[in-house]
């Protein structure tokens, strides 16, 4: 099904075959995640799609006995680090398609330069032509499975959150909440935490500091950010409270935030463009009399964190029933620190779907207020 | 003093400027890691060195409070995504320096194609040349700080994967065990867990499962190989244990790979190529009539998970006072399951110091037993 779409769009694009290497697309066309494409890059692996027979499986032995009982793709050549270079097993399984002289979809957004030249140089008569446009097309609305992963990942998630902020306590470091988030975000059914950010008090202002143990003092603004690895998907969600009694400018700061954010959320429609998001979102800060300063409000998420469409002002592509979008506004108080929301909204036909609440945020949490 | 180091290897290498952009170096130069390097490589960061004058630090402006709070390059250029192209930002600043022509190294192992070419094309009398050894030769030797935090992040490791296989029990999930070892990892110091596998029974015997569910049953293997974040280092741990009580088969087995990683970690020399260890441990496996099946027995690690050297029968490189090295030998049962131990030792002017054991691994770990 996967496959059968991404031929159509290959002949659309005049491709006789697609090599995706990245962690995301060979997770998505294999049916099996492999974990080390995010941790160990260069142990390089690839599903090759010819237009016609059968797709290929290459990658490291190490990682075989994990595509055999996983992938659906029977094909599968392994290579020894080390002593058989991937490039060179990816090459000959494209002869052996009689593809040397072909036109070849490859990632070249995600691939890096020294494995594109190894590449061109043992197919001199290919054209290695940049596909990334597909495979984000391809991945880009999501299945119900890959819906109900991406609804039980940031329910959880935010569930986690939730139970960070409460432990958290005047006189404690912020660590105390990023250790408590990352336990619930573990034990909730995610494989692994992805990102952990949370920062308070100077590090605020800071977009990704790690947990510091600076006593939490009254007033400080605690912000996170925080995702997991649920079957292969992210979550990625963004909350703020204020430990203690919150200033006027805090509460005032957050009302508005919300108040955009819900906005910007009801905003969404099948059809229209990425960009006409990010527009809305900024009339919505200039009404309030905030300012915008962010380059984009979000993205699209999945097998990545940042997928396509990226929410920008010069992204064009049309929202679509089915994909998943996390929308992220952010505004700055006047000692710099970042009051943060976001939430994951499914598209549909008729707007959107919030998937990420397990409770009310729409008041400015108070941690042990 | 690393930019000094940087400089003399620069000039021997006629390289007029060097270009970091990945994570690791960036971090290195720096001085401050920027975390969405690795969760989002697409927003390119880079540490430019000329051999005169001030490095120059390119981020996104998103990142730009946290490398002027972290970093001590002052010279601090922030460009807005989705608006700016960093490449561009980069080539305006060799542009600066006068090097339009000059031959300029970059991380070719790691700059993704697109980007190349960007660059290229903007700098197209200039010589881009792949420095990536460079940078390899410059992070392989530790100082005493980045020991330090080595060796605080193994023993944390090691005590949290003690306290894991403690929770284990038969009838309860391998990810009890997996939930455990990374609150442990969390709140023993770590920034964030790194990278968690931990399988059993059928999942033993892949390289890199996801945690499961399935009640451990008596005479599973449980094999674990985690890490964490700890101020920008990893660590690499891998220990083996059997549920309930062992066959003579894993008690035998798991006694011999005990021998040969003691035997390993023994040889180690100041002096000595990495294939000469990796070939230490294969004479080790065929004396004990074992199967010597992994492409590579080790690897160093530090702010990247696999630095150079890596421990394999074609890297000649010597090991040198002061790196950190993981030495990794695995065995395989008749049924396919993995038994795997992994310990980091700092290579010494006397041989090695072991820096990863919380306590006595020599004989088989008995969950539940």
């Amino acid at each position: 099904m996967r496959v059968e779409r991404l031929r159509k769009m290959m002949e659309s694009a005049g491709l006789d075959v697609t090599v995706a290497t990245s962690y995301e697309n060979v997770a998505y066309l294999s049916g099996t995640p492999i974990l080390t494409q995010r941790m160990i890059p260069e142990r390089l692996a690839a599903v090759i799609v010819p237009l016609q027979g059968d797709p290929i499986f290459v990658l490291c032995s190490i990682e075989e006995a994990q595509a055999k009982s996983g992938s659906w793709i029977t094909d599968i050549r392994g290579y020894t680090e080390f002593v058989d270079a991937p490039t060179t097993v990816i090459a000959d399984c494209l002869s052996e398609l009689n593809l040397e002289r072909g036109r070849i979809g490859i990632e070249s957004r995600v691939l890096v330069h020294d494995h594109f030249v190894e590449l061109a140089n043992q197919l001199p008569a290919a054209t290695l032509s940049g596909s990334d446009t597909i495979f984000d097309n391809l991945r880009a609305v999501k299945d119900a499975t890959e819906i109900e992963i991406l609804r039980r990942a940031a329910q959880a998630t935010d569930a986690a959150i939730a139970r960070g902020f409460a432990a958290g306590r005047l006189g404690s470091g912020d660590k105390v909440i990023a250790d408590c988030i990352a336990q619930e975000i573990q034990g909730g059914g995610a494989d692994a935490v992805a990102f952990l950010v949370v920062g308070s008090g100077p590090t605020a202002a800071i977009a990704h500091p790690s947990a510091s143990t600076r006593p939490l003092q009254e007033g400080d603004v605690v912000r996170c950010d925080v995702g997991g690895y649920y079957a292969g998907y992210y979550s990625d969600l963004a909350r703020s409270a204020v430990a203690g009694r919150p200033t006027q400018e805090q509460v005032d700061a957050y009302r508005k935030l919300w108040e955009v954010h819900e906005a910007v959320i009801g905003a969404v429609r099948e059809g229209m463009e990425a960009s006409q998001l990010f527009r809305v979102c900024e009339r919505e800060f200039v009404a309030r009399g905030l300012e915008m300063r962010m380059p984009h409000i979000g993205h699209s998420l999945g097998l990545g964190l940042h997928e396509n469409p990226m929410l920008h002002p010069a992204n064009h592509t049309p929202l679509l029933a089915g994909m998943v979008i996390a929308i992220e506004p952010i505004v700055r108080l006047r000692d710099g620190s970042i009051l943060h929301v976001e939430d994951q909204v499914v598209v549909t036909k008729e707007g959107s779907e919030i998937i990420s609440r397990s409770r009310d945020w729409s008041t400015l949490y108070l941690i042990d207020g």
